[in-house]
């Protein structure tokens, strides 16, 4: 399959320019699924819970998804991208997978960052495997990746992609992608967004751009620079995801000695 | 503390020459934790169960521990070494912690590794922690590596450091430490071993070399290159992997959500 990464620099409240340059990047772009970063259409750094309510809303429904599924339809495959998920009095920091159709599932990031947590609740649902064309894809938000237990239960759940939506402001996750894709040979297409907010006192946000694609042997199959907004796509294999031999007698998953891991 | 790598290559079955090499390496070295590779007496690539017998010992007591004790007393501080250890009728690859006052506590390797599988049991004591001067201290061996489980459990039972001895032939460790590193806040010592072993028909293994410290934040503090025969020693700052804060509001073990994971 075709997929890869959108990275890009949101203007925080406006979901109308920030959908107009989603389109306007994805134009001339053809893949099988293409992962936004976090939180693409608001932007990250809000103020309090009440500002967050302002733009958060009910899925499926609502202008962001029409707008996913515009995208969908322009590459002729499915989207990944961030969104703010009211439901009830809760507001989650959510992603949607959305093909030409429309939406089809989301998961509640179960990990949430720093201040985050006073403003989001925390994922709910778990983790869930989505077909895509012939491969099964993970979702996982931002800092769930920094805990190798989500990739490791998605890898585990069948995952050959994992679908990373990320707003990064740490120096760590690109370095340690590699790692999390050996140890499941697995794909990981992680799309982080770039620029700076700076609307709370005390808190100045630079998000790292450096999206990217990490292959099965811990390759960086492509790469953003820190500051441009593009989309990479690449050819992934997703036979090589499904063989979990490292030798002709080491299974990655069913070498694995529970019995001796002390993990709660 | 000061604590570091040896990494050389051993000459396949001779256990005093490699020990003499082993001394000359350490003549002018002065450290709290120094880790040597696996099997690093013996060589690696046995023909058979019956050949690794003949250089299997009961531990403690034996020529090995006593001169990694030597070894230790050089340099002042612990040795951590891999070993083929005999017990009964079994045969465990080992990892053994000495203190220049002599033997202290031993693991066997959980997870084996290709046709290691045909020829040793596979270790069935669990991992633990041992205190080195203020560091806590655990011990994996080679292939243990691949499982994220197996530096996670020793992170959350309390680990500053891991000594990771090794006989590394895949491309892949080296990359992927620092993901282990930065998701637990760890350092990790990786022994390897250089040289070519090829006595057994069909199964010709090049040692990868490319020892390495990795810091807590991700960082290759040193790292030998890919033949060098050397000692590399560099000043831990312990007080680093105790604080497991990324951000004030986030702990890299009590934000972790088990209920969500699918691990087994």
């Amino acid at each position: 399959m075709n997929a890869g990464f959108l990275q890009f620099k949101p203007t925080f409240g406006d979901k109308k320019a920030n959908a107009e340059k989603l389109s306007a990047l994805v134009s001339s772009v053809k893949a099988d699924l293409l992962v936004l970063p976090e939180l693409c259409l608001t932007g990250y750094q809000f103020r309090d819970r009440k500002e967050l309510a302002e733009y958060a809303k009910p899925i499926p429904g609502g202008e962001s998804i029409d707008a996913f599924t515009g995208l969908a339809k322009t590459i002729g495959g499915s989207i990944i991208a961030g969104i703010a998920e009211l439901d009830g009095d809760k507001i989650y920091n959510s992603a949607v997978l959305v093909s030409p159709e429309g939406y089809r599932a989301k998961y509640r990031k179960i990990h949430l960052f720093d201040r985050e947590k006073e403003i989001f609740t925390p994922g709910n649902d778990g983790f869930e495997i989505h077909r895509v064309g012939d491969a099964n894809i993970g979702m996982m938000i931002c800092f769930d990746w920094i805990f190798p237990e989500s990739t490791r239960t998605l890898a585990l759940m069948g995952a050959d992609v994992i679908a990373h939506s990320a707003n990064l402001v740490l120096p760590y996750c690109q370095k340690a992608m590699p790692g999390r894709a050996i140890e499941n040979r697995i794909y990981i297409i992680t799309s982080n967004r770039t620029g700076d907010e700076n609307r709370v006192e005390g808190e100045s946000l630079h998000f790292t751009g450096l999206s990217q694609i990490t292959g099965p042997g811990g390759d960086i199959l492509a790469q953003a620079d820190e500051t441009e907004e593009t989309v990479k796509i690449v050819e992934l294999d997703i036979e090589k995801t499904r063989d979990k031999q490292v030798t002709k007698r080491n299974h990655l998953f069913t070498d694995r000695r529970p019995e001796f891991y002390k993990l709660d």
